[in-house]
């Protein structure tokens, strides 16, 4: 028959899929306008609009042939370009367009770069909380995932269980800063001594041990918090990256893995992941998106909406008696269960209010809930009685 | 360091990539005109007109965030439904939009089917001649492939050889009809006798054997030839789809898997299907492309275009005295070389001429040289008389 462990996974219910039908369910019975869903991280604000633009364009001035043609593997020339600018201008230094290799949007970006890095028997550490898929391309590669919990509300990793893992031997930890789920961002200072850890364990075992930086969420940050360069902190760093929120595409599958010249042997890692890319049947990114990103790269949404969601949330929640991870960045809040609950339970008390909130321990941490803020502003300010009678059932 | 496997594939050179540059190397020296390219299998002919209408009427009509949204990762239910019709048209009866997984593409739909099906050791049959990253895909889901020779000039599979990969214990074959690299066209007859063999290993195993119908071409068929629907003649059937060709949109990466209700427990299969799809980093299909797929679906691009190069090529190349096969679909001729002579050298001796031909070594033959006549009718005309030379050169 079929491959046992691809049928549990396609079986495997996702409980974010299942809190969106029982919402589903809800606005039905109760109407849409009663029913404060913030379950699912999907962009809430358009495409900037020349992305729209651009698209247009390029379909009015642009013969088929050239527009829809199979592009090289790793690209467009013009569209590395363009992703290798935007690098290069947080980085401080050139980044090549060579380092580039453009994908069908994250997800694939960290499934081709571990299928590239991992070796058989390999360990791959997380850093939790985590996204959940994570696991599941980790195990695809044929590596086994070693969780790291955090220190404290802060979700920076807790340095010394860092270090065990570290020196049970990984070949690579995925770190994703901003978080999905928490919001927070890693500190300049944490990844310092993530990197002094990483680098001893590396010359003891006289070979590279990775850092992949998933960073989907880099330009969606608030109050001036900053998001570091990983590679200058930590020259073995691949980066990857999508389009999906900084320009509102997640439907469309953008994104790119980034190899700069600081990691070791960085051509072979290069040539690895198009290795990878050609194994998992990746051809090439969307032509028509490729095109548009050549002259798009530097546009960003309506970030301020997702601020004011934020300040707005964030505020009413902790006033009303909830401890949050502080969200420096992406558009989500980490609100901590009251003590002795767990994040489930939490969650189902929640419904009662008509609040559809995912719990934390599909994230990989007990005793929190996410909430998705990338809704209208309207629905955050309507919720927050609901989040009010939520507080008052705890005696908060 | 990398996986040794991963960096072998990325560093290893594709014939085609080789000739290609050659090309370029060439026409920077002699003027474009006097090259005779036919080494790619990108399509010369333009998107139906509908298929740019309904992009930029979607772009100008539907909001952001509708359009650029994710979709479930099978698909848009319109999209699905449109993709069902094409196929309930083949099929005489109904195939539900339930059976409809879509994908980034042919490469990724072969990608998740095999990994949906195999299980470690499993192996795999391939009908030489076959497209070379088959069996990248094979060896990338952990099975092993089991070449099966051509019979004759026909270019169907030799039935003994056939039988004999069969009860060696196999878990799929992969069929690809038309085929690329020959053009050639499956008969009934032969999908029939395939089936039997199949139908017979099957009930003594006790369990199912899987056809994998890769049919990017089906739509590219000339002089009325027929691609049956192989459902029909084989139950245990999972057809992969690409509008590459179709819809002349290879670099947009769409296309899909069909699991139809007769394949045995179709609803594990397709669930492993959607296990294998999440694991391998496959989101959704790009979703502006799904939506025009709503409403383009059964456009189709110039064929007339390809047909009479065909004719062209195919009648001036066996007047000049080469053997080819006879060209029923897709759009390359694949030509004998003559007696004695190895795929390999032809191409080489093709060279002189300006004539860029791919040796069939890499598809898993020997003796033959792939003509991509998806170029235009001019360089078509223009090319006959460096052919002529070619078969003087052999005495033909």
């Amino acid at each position: 028959m079929v491959s046992e462990k691809m049928l549990a996974l396609g079986e495997s219910r996702s409980v974010i899929r299942d809190i969106s039908e029982f919402g589903d369910a809800r606005r039905q019975e109760i109407g849409a306008e009663n029913v404060f869903d913030f379950s699912i991280g999907n962009p809430s604000v358009p495409a900037p609009e020349r992305v729209g633009e651009t698209l247009r364009r390029l379909l009015d001035s642009v013969d088929s042939i050239t527009l829809h043609s199979y592009t090289p593997a790793p690209g467009l020339m013009k569209a590395r370009m363009a992703a290798a600018r935007q690098e290069s201008l947080r980085a401080g230094f050139d980044i090549p367009a060579g380092s580039i290799y453009l994908t069908c949007g994250a997800a694939a970006s960290l499934a081709i770069s571990l299928r590239a890095l991992v070796c058989p028997g390999d360990k791959i550490a997380l850093l939790a909380p985590y996204f959940p898929e994570y696991k599941v391309f980790v195990e695809n590669a044929g590596a086994e995932a070693v969780v790291v919990p955090p220190a404290d509300l802060s979700m920076q990793p807790d340095l010394a269980e860092f270090k065990k893992a570290v020196e049970s031997g990984i070949k690579a930890v995925i770190v994703n800063s901003p978080n999905n789920p928490s919001g927070a961002v890693l500190s300049a200072e944490t990844l310092e001594a993530m990197a002094d850890i990483l680098r001893a364990e590396s010359v003891k075992k006289g070979e590279s041990i990775y850092v992949i930086a998933d960073e989907p969420y880099r330009e969606l940050v608030y109050d001036g918090a900053e998001v570091p360069f990983v590679p200058s902190i930590y020259p073995d760093t691949i980066v990857c990256y999508s389009y999906s929120k900084s320009l509102s595409l997640p439907g469309e599958r953008l994104g790119y893995i980034m190899v700069p010249p600081c990691v070791n042997e960085s051509g072979k890692v290069f040539a690895a992941v198009c290795g990878a890319g050609r194994s998992l049947g990746y051809l090439c990114a969307p032509s028509l998106f490729q095109y548009m990103l050549a002259e798009c790269a530097d546009e960003r949404p309506d970030i301020a909406a997702y601020a004011k969601n934020r300040a707005l949330l964030y505020g009413a929640l902790t006033e009303t008696g909830f401890e949050c991870v502080k969200p420096d960045g992406a558009f989500y809040l980490f609100v901590k269960a009251p003590a002795g609950v767990s994040g489930a339970e939490f969650c189902e008390a929640a419904k009662r209010f008509e609040l559809l909130l995912v719990p934390s321990d599909s994230f990989g941490v007990e005793g929190y809930a996410r909430v998705a803020y990338c809704v209208s502003e309207d629905t955050i300010r309507r919720s927050l009685p609901a989040f009010k009678k939520l507080a008052e059932l705890y005696s908060l």
